[in-house]
């Protein structure tokens, strides 16, 4: 995994004085959109996380990808990004590699710090190997969107994540808003059973119904795709199973 | 407040099959970055919410404003938005009200649906008022950016963005994460006490350190702008409170 | 009329050394994108001309929305843009008197020039009139697109454009190319005649045949979206006219 | 060399009334925009040419990116694009082929015509070889812009691109406007002093001093780069020819 950090980002908004709320929320999801087209050019997936820091699957993105990308944020962009590239078995020891790795150069306020690629290790595309389980809530539209207020289901949605995030992180797995009602766990290591037996312990603690799509590939986009149409195979009736798996 | 959501949004996103996720989240963020952008040129101040359905402040911003948004997003993507408009004394019930508007008009993947403008109410120029919160995390870069994996930081923003949430809603305020360690509440009718005490709260309960800047003008922009000032005031030291509070 | 122009644009390019091509062409046409909808919002229209030039009719955008474009794009670019503004019975005047006001504060290349807004003169809203005419190629698809290489047909359009432009530019109107076979001409004081003229002129001298729909508003946008209409029913058949004029 | 063309575009800019135009400039160069940074993550480079029609250098560029990237588009707009590709000697030669092999699935405004990739021949990689000309104006900044009015300067810049144009297209090679003052030149097969010649015969006709910076690579990406390091050279003053060269 690669984790993206913006430089010395928090003082730069603020200086001179505060810019816009606006310009940066702007500026935020166009470095996301970005940032994620590039890697999704050579098949990575990034999550925008808390935008000033995301975390991508990039299995199969090489070094040279990552500093073309770097280069051209700073290209475009009055900020510059630096990134750490872990791997490990589970997505969190990755993430944890790649954190590590990243802060060995500085910390993230530290104005000498800038466009830095901190490798620790990376995955042979022989040995790369991802499962991404896409999350969802059942019915929400009709039992939740167009029934309460928009605010009341965002807290809802805030809520399945908050507790999704407590169980998965015990097993090594991450989680990621994606949108709507949607949620993308990259889960290496977790089986089937595991992520059921979190759907039915978050039935019975907020009463809320999850379903869950799972996707197996070399890569992240094709794990991504096969989670979604696993979902989709659920939704459409042709599995009762709560989760359901999908191989390359 | 406006409330924007995409018609029809769920169904076109796996027809005829699962589009790419990455295409989605450039979509979705980039759709969030224009529309915010429109309605930053007219004071206002939207949040990314679940991006299938964004939250707005928009005092100031005309009728005719939100139906020149909605053509223009209308002729550049291949989704379009309808919107609800709601005013009250509290953001928690003017969001209530623009929600039950909208939701009058058929449900959010109803395929008749299309580029609704449903105006419950707006308030006019004079009575406008706004007030919001800026709130972070003391000291994140050092205490946990800078140590921790980013995963971990972002799972504890997440914690207290939940806990925020619980609280701010019983008050009639609203909460939004704005990357970072950032949060936003439009909370008008909460006093800085009623702020500092959830502060203190959060504090004894998950042991995070939270400070507010409140800002309060007849529009979003200059709002959020004070709300910034305000804090820059206790970033700075200029005062020892936990919120400030900053008028036009 | 309203000239933007990017600071010391030239030397940031190559500095240290020259930035990918493909780079600037994004950072560019994103600006100008940016740009459009910003004064969009306010019923301007901007043509992107040079790029790092661009000229925006703006009749009714108040220097405010110039201030707060200009402070946005400072937020977000790794560039800023000056301004010049000036006003005059005809577009070639105007332009003229808004480079002019800004080439006083110092050159495109001046290091120390920097977010400047130089104002020679706005139109007041009851004198605001703007005229623009839409000119396009008779059946460009079926006689060149679809049968002529893509490169000979963008060689005739620009051979059109230059020949368009230098009998305009005798009138005091301007001509902007606007993608396909579409040219804009802010052509305030001249009359159906005048512009018929040329259009005959030029299907003597390189056998193309043009024509035109002409609007006329008190603001660009409406304008546009005359001239437009107008167009379609020369299109229709509705007129025989080559010229077509719609007023408000 | 490949085409891209949007599918029926023209049908959609008026249907079911003709669409703001700044949206459709927005459009415009936002696509122009996105297809660029998806041809550079793949070393390819795209010129803007009509916007409706794009032609790109894409050696390099295989089969199964310019699908994703046809994808992409249609994932996230309201039109999609169709693809030719023809491999030649020459620019003007490859261009051709690419377009003639489009056009055989029908005209541009073809209803039934939709993401179409139309392969006429590919270069395979150890064949591959790209020539790139940047041309600029000689000291434009304070010869011209500094002096003259905005709309005076680009009025000059067309005419030299329509000179250019004339001049190159004889010997098979393309010229495309970058911004600014600069040119691009596809210029496969024409040698240095075939350019010099151009050049000259410019400064005898139209009085305007230009020098141009060329670049031999196996893609554009390089090419380009190497033509703007070239460039330098002679701005630098490292060489007092008109045209240089660099290779690989």
């Amino acid at each position: 995994m690669t984790l993206i950090q913006i430089d010395n980002y928090g003082p730069w908004t603020v200086t001179p004085s505060p810019r816009a709320e606006a310009d940066l929320q702007i500026l935020q999801s166009e470095l996301y959109a970005d940032i994620q087209r590039q890697f999704a050019a050579n098949s990575g997936l990034v999550f925008f996380t808390r935008f000033d820091n995301m975390l991508a699957v990039t299995n199969g993105v090489g070094a040279e990808e990552h500093l073309r990308i770097q280069k051209s944020i700073g290209n475009r962009y009055p900020i510059t990004v630096s990134m750490g590239i872990g791997a490990a078995e589970t997505p969190y020891e990755a993430q944890r590699k790649a954190s590590a790795a990243l802060q060995k150069y500085g910390g993230a306020q530290n104005e000498n710090r800038k466009e830095i690629l901190a490798i620790d290790g990376m995955v042979n595309s022989d040995e790369s190997f991802v499962q991404i389980a896409h999350i969802d809530i059942n019915g929400i539209t009709n039992s939740l969107t167009d029934i309460i207020p928009a605010y009341d289901t965002s807290f809802i949605v805030n809520r399945v994540q908050h507790f999704l995030m407590k169980k998965l992180i015990e097993k090594g797995s991450l989680l990621f808003f994606i949108g709507g009602d949607n949620f993308m766990s990259p889960c290496n290591g977790l089986d089937p059973e595991g992520i059921l037996k979190i759907i039915e312990e978050i039935e019975d603690e907020i009463n809320i119904a999850l379903k869950a799509g799972v996707g197996k590939a070399p890569n992240a986009e094709k794990a991504a795709n096969l989670a979604d149409l696993a979902l989709e195979e659920i939704r459409g009736g042709f599995t009762y199973k709560l989760v359901h798996v999908m191989k390359e």
